[in-house]
């Protein structure tokens, strides 16, 4: 099954766009940039959802869904934020087609449905909601809302790649409005935390939590937060952002709020939003040459089990006894799949089952049944011998329970370390370019702060400030590039 | 609260309208008939999706997501389909905007960015997946496909209600693919069924199953399946479709696959779907002019607890008996809001709650924690006095889970008599013109089969033919209309 996935050291680009399309993730469609999202893929982005929509609702947020176009009188009213999504918009301008009085059995736009004003299909919602908000808030006690939409949003990416940069992406978009400054900071941070949370813990995806520079800013915000990972090629990948938006939208969209003392004032904002680019995250943070490796918290099948038998009798034999199993590992909240099927043969399904990431798989023979015991092999050991155990019967659920924990902390551990060996601080440009070219990971390095710097560093190397990370300590140093003096190290990578 | 909502009786529509959007379900946006749903309606919108989710799952389906948009060539490839659909498209004809020489801060579409072929915003995704399902079916191995998208579809409708009929929609759409007919048929009418479960079993909505005509069929399909719901207003609601689509779509897109001999076959196709007009029907079902009734098993919050004391001492004492009552019914699955807000005076949280349609208000006074009771009072009962219920501190939890229930089973009750008495059986074109006018409700006659007959009728009295129910039974009779011989009865009404 496995047969066709390209080396990761040979190319790891291709392994990728293979590898998403052979473990039935996602594949192009026939309408350029955008992706379908296959079943397999989609049950893991469902358990993305599940889990970060519980993670709102427990701090507080409530689902609502706002429309999909944004007219275009409504879109250019924050200045900063239309600039920033106005070369990449799809845009509606009829509303109706007809018969093609040339072409029999075709049709074309009908000249006559011209809209009247043209209508933006969404690349992010601030306009469209704030909009909104401007008749939902009219008082201190209106405040904070704080409202989550899970919905597709479309950027026109001339460069498109499964997952990670589609014209058309499922994401989940946040926006908050607050009294006060300091509110609207804490729930940018909260939110950045939340993600971050999600990331280490349910992706065992290690991040760095950080500060955009002011280039690399959302458009329209005064502050953006993020978590960046870096995959297994050194590059990093911005997982997900926060941004606390000042008073910006408000302004823009004349969103005013009566105080206590009745004084009318505009209100503070943030948004927040992660998308199916974590899917990307996710395959290139774990994943291995014979394809997909899933933590178990996201995976849509924990377990399968794999029968060994000669005959329909020895499957039934064998049936018998994994539908016990199967049952006893259900009841405890696991996600089993026992593969029976009868046209493939154990090897086939093995290479099946690991290129799809299943974190375990239970063989189970004739001869185990006259033993009692199973063999269970784990996905996340390279080593076939390694990966494999032997386990009594009456073990399997304590066995099972525990090594899932194991693979999702070992993960995780595997993921960090490769953080921190690939994680160079350099004091100078020139080694900055070696390790670059060499190495790739994530530079540690000092910056003067100014962004023609950023942009210099950017055109010369193609590395960016992926952030200025929070924990970032204060030191004197002087700037790779300029030799100007800096107080702080930043965080560089080339970048997804 | 409910001040300024209008009665049933004086003007339904209007009710209708306002109740949407004092209830907080949902409101017209910016953009001419596309709607905002709002937290405390999307927050019904998520529970009839999670238990709509569960019943596909059960029945074998995997969600999936595929592109919002659709190429020309693929939407015009299904002929009938295409032309269904044609006149209410949104068409994205550019993918950028650039900034307008003319008006300084203004954007306008960049001309030099038309898109070589148009991009129809989906109105329903038949097009887009069958050409996907070309590539993955080859065999009958790969059958039966058993997919489901969430998704946001539009249709640009002229006239438009909230929830009713809006340009954009949410909605669920299945599609499957089969190796025989029968199968696809079998499939067809498994999801009606599940339709019609979901809404007896969830929404306490009684609907009629049938079979629709030749001229009320989705646009490409064989044959229409749905559910008919009767509003209180004696207007019928079509809420859940199922289509048998024959090999149209596999002809189309050249879908096929070989079968157990080797031999190439077109496959059979279904697609049924659900949207938020099934908020329109739940409302337009249960509610009074009191505002919103919920059945419980999809209201958000199932118990409101409202505290009745003097002073914070007072509210002090209340909220620790509630905070242990809160927690009793919480851990039993209820879902519980206890409405604490100093600002609001009882008698305005009674009305609030009575207009969202919370079915179970628990009142606890200070007096009530001396006697060891509390007052629980029903929403789907109008009178007032014989609502309410003093009942023991120590039964709460017990009188709540019954009364649940009592609830749910008291609210399909009510619908379905008010549909047997609003469901008649006319025998002349006098009679039916007569009920139609002064009692409106389904009206059960006979029909000549003829799709003239049908038009016929729908312009002299705007009553349509709802469907041919499934346990309609064999008569000799003679059409209403044409006095033609007919062999069985269909249903008529004014529709939404």
């Amino acid at each position: 099954m496995s047969k066709g996935l390209p080396k990761r050291s040979e190319d790891y680009s291709l392994w990728y766009n293979e590898l998403v399309k052979k473990a039935g993730l996602a594949e192009n469609s026939a309408v350029r940039g955008c992706m379908v999202i296959k079943p397999y893929g989609f049950a893991i982005w469902e358990k993305m959802q599940q889990s970060l929509d519980k993670m709102f609702k427990d701090t507080g947020h409530e689902n609502a869904y706002f429309p999909l176009f944004v007219p275009k009188s409504l879109f250019e009213a924050e200045e900063k934020n239309a600039e920033g999504f106005a070369k990449e918009c799809a845009i509606v301008t009829h509303y109706r087609l007809k018969n093609d009085p040339d072409k029999q059995g075709k049709l074309m736009v009908d000249p006559n449905a011209k809209l009247e004003e043209e209508l933006i299909v969404r690349p992010t919602s601030e306009a469209v909601i704030w909009n909104t908000y401007k008749n939902w808030i009219q008082s201190y006690r209106d405040l904070p809302l704080l409202i989550n939409q899970w919905a597709n949003v479309v950027r026109w990416e001339m460069r498109t790649r499964l997952f990670l940069r589609t014209a058309e992406f499922l994401w989940q978009e946040g926006h908050t409005a607050h009294a006060t400054k300091q509110e609207a900071i804490d729930e940018t941070k909260q939110m950045l935390e939340v993600y971050a949370e999600f990331a280490e813990n349910m992706m065992a995806l290690p991040v760095v939590k950080g500060v955009k520079t002011e280039s690399e800013r959302f458009a329209g915000a005064e502050d953006t937060y993020c978590i960046e990972g870096l995959m297994q090629d050194g590059k990093a990948l911005q997982a997900g952002t926060s941004h606390f938006l000042g008073q910006n939208f408000a302004q823009a969209f004349d969103v005013k709020f009566a105080d206590k003392e009745g004084k009318l004032e505009h209100v503070w904002g943030t948004s927040w939003g992660v998308s199916t680019r974590l899917m990307g995250a996710l395959i290139m943070t774990h994943s291995d040459d014979n394809g997909l490796v899933l933590p178990p918290k996201l995976a849509p099948i924990q377990v399968v089990i794999v029968p060994i038998y000669k005959g329909e009798e020895g499957l039934a034999k064998v049936t018998e006894k994994v539908n016990e199993l199967k049952k006893q590992l259900t009841s405890n909240g696991i996600s089993v799949k026992y593969d029976n099927r009868d046209a493939f043969r154990p090897g086939a399904k093995f290479a099946e089952w690991e290129l799809k990431g299943v974190p375990l798989r239970i063989a189970v023979g004739e001869r185990d049944l006259e033993n009692g015991t199973v063999e269970i092999s784990r996905r996340d050991i390279e080593d076939r011998k390694e990966a494999k155990k032997i386990v009594n019967m009456d073990n399997v659920l304590e066995e099972v329970q525990g090594l899932l924990n194991d693979i999702q902390d070992n993960l995780h551990t595997k993921a960090l370390n490769f953080r921190v060996e690939n994680t160079r601080e350099v004091n100078s440009y020139e080694e900055f370019k070696e390790v670059l070219e060499s190495k790739s990971g994530f530079i540690s390095a000092h910056w003067d702060g100014t962004a023609e710097t950023e942009e210099k560093i950017k055109q010369e190397t193609k590395a960016t400030i992926r952030c200025i990370p929070f924990d970032s300590k204060l030191e004197e140093g002087t700037c790779i590039y300029s030799g100007k003096p800096s107080k702080q190290r930043v965080l560089f990578a080339k970048a997804y």
